[in-house]
């Protein structure tokens, strides 16, 4: 009997211009839609029988029996101009799988060509995701549609553009943090900008509120305790000379602690309504409670472990959680599973690069190691 | 004898139809086709020769002799969307005449009209001129191409929508401000929101940035010299987790003291240098130095408030230069000439508002006043 | 007859050895005894009698008649540790004549010599005031137990060991500037340095305090409005590793709008009500309103002026006011008079230094120039 | 045989007292002069040799045999100003023992007097080490001087006033940080308050460096790293209206993360370089490596629990690091041994405070639960 691995390396081709494919095509959260019909077409030639949900989301259940496990990948892109020039670069200006969720739906498809290939195949369901990146995740109207029913574990990969080839990363327990959103808007009073003393400065008083942040994370978290504010986005103003009404930011909030997570939106608030006292600002503080924080489950994570210990030549257990978020949580929540990182760098090719960076890139030939992953958790 | 402001009353519909019509046009700097075109018609209806100059700037002159004098209009608007409720509001999206160059146009329209329809009508020349609001300024451009040939001294009104119908404000000497212009963009490293350690954050140095340029005022001028640091327009980011690569800001640096404006680039790209060494950040610094400061000619100010008294109820001198910053400073320099703001407000009709506001608003009864200023200068 | 000047230079040593020996002796406001116990010697002996007033000032009164007028130096030192190695540096550690009260003294004293010399000296009033460096300054005791009963014009000199010797400056007019103290607590909470989110931290609350304070400036008042705020002290803490439970600063508020001036304490309180919000820190602020805006009577000044102008070779006129205050301006909000700057620099000896700054030194030579001046005064 | 608690227990009044006679005679470190020749005192009343080491430390060997086991505590005081007003409330003005090592020193001398009235005590050394507050730490000189010479395990205890009597807390393996103390100072230049143009104003820098440290935390550490920045002291100025030309701070660097301990000190002075560029100040930063990271030996510290549990109720396992760092480190890159917190606090009394604070205070029947643990780890 040929090894999961082997069985893979056979379809690499197949899988690897499916990634391709997608990689020209990326599409930003919900909107997923060629995507969707694309791979609403690779299933059905597959013989599967594809059901949409969550608008642009797809499930397709393959083989018979108890036990029916799931595995996901997630289907949307980032609004990055790419910034590689690969011959499959991509097409829709703006956008760019630069988290690689391309390679994620490209080796769930070369598992499922696997397992179509298969006489009795296992009982699996395929689980194709909508919007990962975006609050509140595509990942909660799936269970809400029913993706979880009838299934007793899940699994999903994660590309990881920085490791190699052949490295596989993961954590048993709490592996992932929480992810909350929030969008500022400091609204000033706008004027000609030779006159400071008829406008409230807007733009200064952004300058002040981004500077304190700092200072939730530096003076207010416990130092043992993983606290993450990031200001991301940052807009007003339209010309050289005129002092804008207002300022808009985006940002992200960041624990694993529960503390921390739950006072958060207070402290930031706080530093505004400071400056609302003291600079006589107005402000909108919308605040979206991101992702759970996402715990692999113990004895599934061990049992991968042994899977892929005949697929990796190297498993990396990590010490300490990240701050990333991934609605993958809410799966977790429900049923047991597991979540890892796949390696996708070549550093002797030159190959190289950064989640959510414009030169994202990787090295295809780690992709038929991931699907060998998925097929070889379905199958044993 | 009419006196000048009775003549101007009689063609107040022709006055305000003409700036109705430009409100519902405007066009930013070096774009004022539509308005070229359409001074260009009006000139031609009141049987005078435009001539097109420095891209979309118009000049023409009317009657014969010495001692020609030039009065000057500007036709550039300004990137705000309007937020009036007007008949004749903006109807080209984001843009606005908010700085009240349309009524400058219309008054100066309106001069044309009552000269022309004298027998024997003065030497003048009217000067339509485009881009004000940009640097380096539509006047450098106007000069160069010859539109003070032949003219022995120059005038121009400008709107004031804060001071009341019937008042005119003016200053012998320094009037204005020099207004430079400056483009920053801080180059970090982008990358996840929740790694920040991987990444040099723009948007942070932005903040030191900006928070920084406020001591430039604070403690590098002295306190009696007027000195003015805004910046303007920040621009970075494309979603809530992930910081970007760079940011941009625009800004402006005002001042009326010599020393100060020499060593304003340097004091700026200091602080761009110093967040270079402590954060790693680098930097791209366009500045641009602005329009000079104004002066306007003492005897040609004296002559011009003994002429505006039979026509404006409130002569107001100013006190001191405001940081406002004008292209008609160049022509100044060449020669002598008066620079005047008009009252446009009314405060019992709730009319009262801001130069480069979105609510920038007038009563159009000060129209014929301006009219009647710049036809008696031209007469008298 | 001798001129002034030639007066004031045979008594040259006398002037010069009497500021050495008050330079030796500097003593902060009132406790200024020992300093009060030798000016009242010297005019003891020669032949006055001298009247305490005020804890540690006095008045002396000289010669008969009407429209008696007065003369005024000030006798308070600042604690500031002299870094001169004068023959007659301060021996009184900490503290130092860095305001050249010592050279306003010796020059009055030296008139008083002039005066008692003449057979019929005019009728003059010294006036030896206590605390001019601190709020709420001596001046108003002064006034308040008779310093100006029956004077009707009042002068005083201050050295400026920027000017050449020779060089005369004033303004008629507004001249100074208001000057308000400040004192703040920011009040936290203590804890060790190696537990942050136990602690509220009052050096970070005091570092955004002094911050935002700047802005002030930059962003509320008017370009054009001189406005000043320093904070000059800032003291906390006792040892590397132990966050302070409070912060101690004090500092200075100066213009000459009156808006501003009206405004200021509560601009400033403002930042710390917000940084009450945003941190939690408490504080405590004691705002002293300074001495008045100092004006020059316009009609003293121009006859000072040609008075001096047979003493002084270099007459200037300031431009514009400046932001130092003064507690003479308490005398002259009650009578006409004059307050001057008289040059003290010979840069050509190098002698050339700042008011307040601990190696303050001036020529000399310039004493009998202001003995002179004074004398002039009352003599004509 | 009696339990070793019950030993403690009927010397309590010995501990308590000798505990109350050096609460009341804190001395700061390295000047523990009259702590030195108490504690000599009661060694000799003892029976005991005492050798004074390290200035003001002390050795003292009891009992014969192999395997000598150390028990130490550290002697010095704080310079902090005690609140309490208890009878045996500190006398020496300023300094407090606020830190508990007087409760460290009594517990041992206790223990001392358990062994010295056993016939053949177990092979012990007393160490009493001064100057654990003060960088470079007291232990270093003991080490140096022998202190550990023919010693094959180490123990301390350091006692906790937040945690309830009858608790221990400990952690196996790395349990403290790095502690890095740093000096530095700003130097500007000095001026008049109302000309803040002339001067470099060292507060306001000071202001933008304690402000921009933050971020070092915030985003240039990884945020699983606990990695703290405290600026504790501030000091500058000596008038409210005399800028200084200096401030001077002091502050302290904790992590447990190698590489952000060997960077820190850059990324400090690369703050210090930027504002040197930007704002013109100099500055001098005196940086001193701190305690090493502090590794609890694994086995002894299991064997420490085991013996414990009879005279403990509560033992507890810390899950991490805590950022306070201790020169008991010093002894333990030596030898093995272990580091315990023992529990002071008694919160139905109302007894609850934390160290380095002005009320730090303990129940003092905490003590024999010390003396017991030390006699006992000499005896098992």
């Amino acid at each position: 009997m040929k090894s999961a691995l082997k069985k893979a390396d056979l379809i690499k081709d197949y899988i690897i211009n499916t990634r391709r494919e997608l990689h020209r095509h990326p599409e930003p959260a919900f909107k997923e839609n060629w995507t969707h019909d694309f791979i609403k077409k690779q299933l059905k030639n597959l013989g599967c029988k594809p059901k949409t949900l969550n608008k642009t989301g797809l499930t397709a259940d393959i083989g018979k029996g108890k036990n029916r496990i799931a595995l996901r990948a997630d289907m949307d892109a980032l609004p990055i101009p790419e910034e590689n020039s690969l011959a499959y670069k991509s097409e829709n200006k703006g956008f760019m799988h630069a988290c690689g969720h391309d390679t994620h739906m490209a080796m769930l498809l070369g598992a499922a060509k696997l397992f179509t290939d298969t006489k009795n195949p296992p009982p699996v369901r395929l689980i194709f995701q909508p919007s990962e990146e975006k609050t509140p995740g595509g990942a909660k109207g799936m269970i809400e549609e029913g993706a979880l029913k009838g299934i007793s574990e899940i699994y999903a990969i994660h590309i990881n553009p920085e490791a190699e080839v052949g490295t596989l990363t993961l954590k048993s327990g709490v592996m992932l943090a929480t992810a909350d959103e929030m969008e500022i808007t400091i609204i000033g009073k706008g004027g000609h900008a030779a006159e400071p003393h008829k406008t409230i400065d807007p733009i200064y008083a952004s300058a002040l509120f981004i500077n304190q942040t700092q200072s939730l994370v530096s003076r207010k978290a416990a130092p043992k305790s993983p606290f993450v504010i990031s200001i991301c986005t940052i807009n007003g103003g339209t010309a050289f000379n005129i002092t804008p009404d207002k300022v808009k930011m985006k940002g992200t909030v960041r624990t694993i602690d529960k503390e921390l997570w739950q006072k958060a939106p207070q402290w930031i608030e706080n530093i505004l309504k400071g400056l609302n006292l003291s600079l006589g600002i107005d402000y909108e503080l919308a605040y979206e409670r991101g992702y759970p924080i996402m715990k692999n489950d113990p004895k599934k994570t061990e049992n991968l472990i042994k899977i892929a210990e005949s697929i990796f030549k190297n498993i990396e257990l990590m010490e300490s959680p990240i701050m990333g978020g991934e609605d993958f949580a809410y799966y977790l929540q429900e049923i047991p599973g597991t979540f890892v990182f796949m390696g996708g760098a070549n550093k002797k090719k030159g190959i190289h690069s950064k989640l959510h960076s414009a030169n994202f890139n990787i090295d295809e030939n780690a992709l038929p190691l991931g699907t060998a992953l998925l097929y070889s958790l379905a199958t044993k």
